[in-house]
């Protein structure tokens, strides 16, 4: 199971070095798990965070990141964000996450492997709903 | 002449008061323009900031930002920005972009009014070249 | 009455024009005021917005700003924000707010008007407690 | 050899769980290598990212970074970030950062590896000046 997403890159993403700031990495790789969620899979509605928050009192919380940074991208380049899932706990999910420039054979510019958790709006551990784990889990390969 | 370009409400664009941080807005008006300008208009192609800049050595800078807020917007959410251009000068063009939440009858989230001016790569003031003025101005109009 | 506070520009904060990006100084200029409002005034303790929160409910949402950009600031530069109320209504305050570089005779930057109310959580204007009020407000002299 | 930098936590840091947004910590730690750089350490001055830049034709950029969440901070929060080299090389030097609630007896509340490399401004690897180096890392112990 995966999931493609594309962004586009801004006056605000950038940097005086003249590419795209490391930071934001994080942020176009959160989008691209927003957009996974709310696109749902093959026979799973997908759903919205804020629906999540509103509806079940739960979030996600990232507990970890880890980003390697291969090639800078620049003003107005599209990148393609793929993303996996490598492991998925019951009540966290670890997600791979690798950053491309879209162009025929474009370069990986940053992969990353993110660390998601549920928890109650309290912060405290919550159980993935299955409705939920199933959008990010083939269950049949579990 | 207008154009309409469409964001979603991602973590990153959130506060701790459960909204969108206003300074964001700024953001995505400069987004919904910057795709003004790589789409182009009728006849006229559309062009990259990033291509301005190599080729023409000329960069867009913001001169003046006037923006009031409505109504908060939240996380999950899509606005809709409609961009039209109140004046058209020589080295400057003001913008005029709304924010609107896009569902039906969607309120006006926040309105503003954007100062852009053309300048070298010193930052100093330079005509617009006509090409990508006309990508904003219907020049018969003007 | 007025207030002055620095802020280092970091890379964070600039851009691939190489200099800082327009919209942070909304965030500038909201970091001076929260730092007046924690710091106090002569014979008024200040406060944080976190207790402002959990102790009396109530929120200071930006209603609009109006900014003009005069100077570039780079990376590594030293802003001073001077900050005065224009004028202060039980429901909100208009704060002037000037950013400089911080060196001598350093030049103005960018100039704004923020316009700031006191909301309840649930997003319905507020009175402004008058200690609050006070920190921003010489008393006599309205 | 070890730095410690303060950074307060304004509303532009949090998000809509009412808590830091996770990647803004790494802003919170690049600022305080930024910071060490420029206060150099015992008889070594400091310098600025600019002056490297217009002077030497060199950039620092990260090549990774690895993040630990382990309890959230909020609006108005102090933070204390605590600094360290791991490991210094010809080309690059990792960091060990962490970031403690600064209050008596803070918890941890992030905590990270980053490593950054010496760049020319064409992004091409370089050696550290060594006079830069000297800030980081104390000679004799290497």
């Amino acid at each position: 199971v995966s999931f493609t997403h594309r962004v586009r890159v801004y006056y605000e993403d950038t940097d005086t070095g003249g590419i795209v700031f490391y930071a934001n990495y994080l942020k176009f790789f959160e989008r691209a798990r927003t957009e996974w969620l709310r696109h749902g899979a093959q026979g799973v509605d997908g759903v919205s965070q804020q629906q999540i928050a509103d509806e079940l009192g739960l979030l996600f919380v990232v507990r970890s990141t880890a980003v390697q940074y291969h090639r800078p991208a620049r003003l107005d380049d599209l990148i393609r964000i793929e993303s996996s899932v490598e492991r998925a706990g019951r009540v966290g999910i670890d997600f791979v996450q690798q950053a491309f420039l879209d162009i025929p054979d474009g370069p990986l510019l940053a992969s990353g492997r993110i660390q998601v958790a549920c928890v109650t709006r309290a912060l405290r551990p919550a159980q993935i709903p299955p409705g939920l784990r199933a959008i990010f889990v083939d269950e049949e390969s579990v």
